[in-house]
């Protein structure tokens, strides 16, 4: 078996920038991700990648995935599920293989969060999504609820709102949670009405879904809306299952890292961007962790 | 006095992107800066910003700022020269002029580390230079030397040896310091020559410069070069003295900061990128470490 220098696990934008330093630094390594999509690959419109004012979330991900590939660095696309400490360092393992390397950088990101009432499972497809820029175009001319105020369901509702007849926004808070900006957007459209102080309660529908059911939280009462699609921007959760206690997590089953280095307490496990309890869950502080978590793992690899 | 939510004193890759989040957070902020060069604006290629394979400095630069003036925040280009407390936060002191903020975000970079040999302030602009981009141009021809070598010496000595007949490099210690990639690069280059374990004692010149002098640490003794340029490279200082006393400062003058939210010690007072002693100066880091401590202030103004 060929021992690797390092591993670095995922492919977004902390994985991408890990593994662009770690070209540039020449280690023996390999980049392992199911795919190229995660998060930033079901975004909508990004404006806050500095240097670019307006960019698709999958085309900035392939300018970062561009640039890694045009260093001799090796990629597999290959699910991670599990991690252990082999006898040297670590060994990797993917759907009926496995990998050693002496280090390991885990950046595998977070996905969206489920309600987790009546209907939302059966109806994934048919009418619920967790991804607006995926899916939205296909509820043109319909009625739509969005759950969650903060700043996806925000751009989601705007994004819905082009093609939507009408977009319900329901956040369970007293006030909208998204930047100021983004508000006044919403507050501007006229086919956006928000309700705040309510809970999604069941989700309805036949072969698609044909509406949804809500607690308004200041009186108590049940009310129904007829929408066709219910998308569902509640926040997300770390990919962190697959790593069987190796690595100490906090209460929502983030990585802990130092914040200054990126190491986790396993020595020769380091972790970037949204897997780890990092406060800051943005594009521009992923990349930025994972150039971090090179540099630690490099320092590691070569002392 | 026009009282702001928010002072950034730096246009930077961490001011301009606090910039940005500061503008769609719609927060009543100010951007001052002297100018928007620094470390950047006088960078060569860069090759580490995620997404773009091959960019010159400046350009990156432009970008960044480019995007934050798509946004209406007001940017000042005024030198500042002190900051105290005020009654109800902060006062920021420019020539003649004073701004008032509840918070500040410093992000001044840092400007290259002087020899402190004899001839070298005599010669700036007549020889010796800190900006192998800026003026390796003027060297056509000519031999020249380049003192130190980490990743900015290497850069520089590529640079200069497209121009140039000869490049030395000196380096004090027994090996290059920088990326094994641009090593590799350096050593490909027939008009590129290394002194290790050198210490530069000297720059000679009449009008402009015509030599340097070394010592070779091995065995003592000294040696001169013909060169009419000498690139000094040996790192680079933080720009904190405008601070007298206001924060806490390293031992190496950088401003101390908590890594996971880029306080620091005085509430209110905010500091990301080289300026403070986080890690890893890099430009990604720096954006993203702007984007953390915006989103510190802007939580720290709200509340």
């Amino acid at each position: 078996m060929n021992m690797k220098e390092l591993i670095i696990i995922g492919g977004g934008p902390a994985g991408i920038t890990a593994g662009i330093y770690a070209a540039r630094k020449k280690l023996d390594g390999l980049l392992l991700t199911k795919d190229f999509i995660g998060q930033l690959g079901n975004a909508g419109v990004m404006e806050n990648w500095p240097g670019e004012k307006n960019i698709q979330g999958p085309e900035l991900l392939e300018s970062f995935k561009s640039h890694l590939e045009n260093y001799e660095f090796p990629i597999k696309q290959e699910e991670v599920e599990g991690l252990e400490k082999s006898e040297d360092g670590f060994r990797v393992i993917t759907e009926g293989k496995s990998f050693e390397s002496e280090a390991v950088i885990i950046t595998t990101g977070r996905r969206p969060r489920p309600l987790n009432v009546p209907g939302e499972e059966e109806f994934v497809g048919k009418g619920v999504s967790y991804c607006v820029t995926c899916d939205g175009a296909l509820f043109q001319d319909k009625n739509v609820a969005i759950v969650g105020g903060g700043n996806a369901g925000l751009e989601g509702a705007l994004e819905l709102s082009d093609y939507g007849k009408k977009v319900f926004i329901l956040e369970i808070g007293d006030r909208l949670q998204g930047d100021e900006y983004l508000i006044d957007k919403v507050k501007d459209r006229k086919n956006i009405e928000l309700l705040t102080k309510v809970k999604t309660e069941k989700i309805m529908g036949d072969d698609f879904v044909t509406g949804l059911e809500y607690e308004n939280l200041s009186d108590g009462k049940s009310s129904k809306l007829e929408v066709e699609g219910v998308f569902i921007e509640i926040g997300s959760i770390p990919n962190s299952n697959f790593l069987n206690g190796l690595v100490e997590l906090n209460d929502v089953s983030e990585i802990k890292i130092d914040p200054e280095t990126c190491r986790t307490a396993t020595e020769g496990l380091f972790a970037a961007g949204d897997v780890t309890d990092v406060r800051d869950k943005q594009v521009v502080v992923a990349a930025g962790e994972g150039c971090k978590a090179l540099l630690s793992a490099y320092s590691y690899i070569k002392n």
